[in-house]
């Protein structure tokens, strides 16, 4: 119960999960799920796009070169022949003096090579009067002008995009195949917690950290495949722990006292890696691995639970997703209003309300109350090195 | 055809959006679908978090002042009476010259004011000596430390973050009520488009705007309730744009051609606000409403289609669901490797690569490649006001 020997550094702890393997199973999802998922390999074009020689503006089909020398004081007069939109195609054959009127995206007829935009001609009575030259190729998109047979399109190193969605519909793509998700089981132990739904009462709390968990894993591209409540009894909690999974987050009992058993069960049964953090809140976490499993045991106080859940598995969740950066909150400048402390060593997670630039710790004192991040806007990170920041010092506040 | 006789400003047609009302209906969600959406009114506490007075420290409940003096050298005798553990309260009362050991969370029991900590007593057979004082009060945490009754916990400003959900499983809520979201409709016009999941072919190409509108509006927090794909045939088009919905977007035949009906029958059935913005690409945009719909009318021209929609309906969606700035890019500071020319009176969105500090234009000549925002890490908007940037000129991307 005297607390840890000694503590891990978070950089450390960071560095041994930017190690740890991330899943690499591939799964087939329809393109209206596939936004933000990670390709499993590049999209390859296998045909062009566009398919056909089309009109990139509205006006007249025609042989360029008959156009050549045409201004307003000398036109060229055509034969109007027919009529080109897009997805009606001109069946016929343009030939010597012959035009076809034709609107962008239109395919090109036979016979024509360039199109005489509207602004340089008049068409009356089937006759047109090209005053002004176009030349061959002229506001015509040529085949595969937008994507040649073998193009990498969407690379694998960032996650989908919508346009990515648009280029693979046009290549005749419905479906991709992506890497699929971690999965990750929420195991939130504790005789004192009753499951979401519940009303609080008498010694009871209700589980605050499962939803937390649930969200937080989503936005990181996790996908929660259970959610259990396990009581405070080392047999459970051991069956608990060979979740077959690739991440299994238990919350509560992460400590060193005598009913905190999930790290040394996982020390027993699996590699407890790392146990106590230099970092406030959160010291007593812990992370390892059971069989290919990785573990992380987190505190069952929730804004304990949040810091180190946002420190430590966000990032490694987030690597599998390629999503990037090691979460999602933006970085905004301020100007401390109070002091922080800090001490050496240790890395400090300090929840803020921002106000114009001022920048206002919130409840530094204790790591239980859950209302001030929804109170913060974000929070701020002392680094090990600093015994601090004195107010009127410039800080980086992550957003929530 | 001969393109638009005036242009409207993006600005101006940005403000006229930023007045446009946005639903207000309210729909009620399980917790684990909340996170990202937007309460319909804020979550106020009705009871006290925690609702109990319970240790904060692992150690004994006693009767603070019986402790006063305390040293190593002149300890303070306690019987240790029971145990309270989380879920499990001691039962009895604590007398004096009587202890309790208690474990962080556990219920402070009845006659007990305060926690020594473990490392401030020894218990040997049942006797504790408490080698340090504590008072009263000292690593309890009271009723509603965390979250008093009363309290406006959760704002609706904002969207839920995870830690709320968190906070309102705390208090018994399994579901929130939330402001549904924007129901929108796509409507995907022109005779030469195949559904998606179609292979190209011949005189067709495959709908691209479809699925990437698709992925936008759920990114920007709006339900896509409809994917319609009409022809080119007014009766069709004037039924299709009688979509009851918050937001239509219609794609494709909005320019001023002779085939261009949608902006003709939405200022015939409905108010065409703006047709034709001062932006490229996507200049051929109209914008308006037909009854209480927003109707938008988008370039069939996938680039065109993606930047209008960027730059005029992202942040109308986005309001509704209060997520925070005009589009989810990040902003990344970089310079210009080519000039980029530019017209003044008009926006210019160009798709750009980073290398390292470097910002290299993409494709500035045509709108039509939908595969230059595949390979572009972002975009550079150069205002009105400009005529566009030298090389070497400092710009702000925004990331992709």
């Amino acid at each position: 119960m005297r607390g840890f020997r000694e503590r891990a550094d978070v950089a450390a702890v960071q560095a041994w999960l930017g190690e740890h393997p991330v899943p690499h199973g591939v799964e087939v999802v329809p393109l209206g799920a596939a936004s933000g998922r990670r390709l499993a390999a590049p999209l390859v074009a296998d045909r062009p796009v566009p398919g056909f020689e089309r009109a990139a503006m509205d006006g007249w089909a025609v042989a360029g070169a008959a156009t050549f020398g045409a201004s307003p004081g000398d036109p060229r007069p055509f034969d109007v022949i027919g009529m080109a939109r897009p997805g009606h195609p001109f069946e016929g054959r343009v030939g010597p003096g012959q035009a076809v009127r034709i609107m962008t995206g239109a395919p090109l007829p036979d016979g024509a090579d360039a199109v005489l935009r509207a602004e340089d001609g008049d068409e009356q009575q089937g006759r047109l009067q090209a005053h002004a030259p176009t030349t061959p190729r002229r506001h015509v998109g040529g085949v595969g002008e937008d994507i040649q047979p073998g193009d990498h399109v969407v690379p694998t190193d960032r996650p989908l995009r919508p346009q990515d969605l648009g280029v693979a519909a046009s290549l005749g793509h419905d479906v991709l195949a992506v890497l699929r998700r971690p999965r990750v089981a929420l195991c939130v132990t504790g005789d004192e917690v009753l499951p979401v739904g519940r009303m609080p009462e008498g010694a009871y709390i209700v589980d605050a950290n499962g939803p937390m968990l649930a969200a937080l894993v989503a936005r990181d591209g996790g996908e929660v495949v259970d959610h259990a409540y396990v009581p405070d009894d080392p047999q459970q909690l051991t069956e608990a722990l060979r979740a077959d999974v690739d991440l299994l987050l238990v919350t509560g009992g992460s400590s060193v006292g005598t009913e905190d058993h999930a790290p040394r069960l996982l020390a027993e049964h699996g590699n407890l890696v790392f146990h106590g953090m230099a970092m406030r809140p959160a010291a007593p976490t812990g992370l390892g691995t059971l069989g290919r499993v990785l573990v992380a045991l987190l505190p069952g106080n929730p804004v304990s639970c949040l810091a180190a859940y946002d420190l430590l598995l966000a990032r490694w969740l987030r690597r599998s997703a390629a999503l990037p950066g090691p979460w999602p909150y933006r970085a905004e400048e301020g100007v401390l209003r109070e002091r922080i402390a800090s001490a050496l060593g240790r890395l400090d997670y300090v929840r803020v309300r921002i106000e114009g630039e001022e920048v206002e710790p919130l409840a530094t004192r204790g790591a239980s109350l859950l209302s001030t991040t929804t109170r913060a806007d974000g929070f701020v990170l002392v680094p090990p090195a600093s015994e601090g920041h004195a107010a009127g010092t410039p800080v980086t506040v992550w957003r929530y």
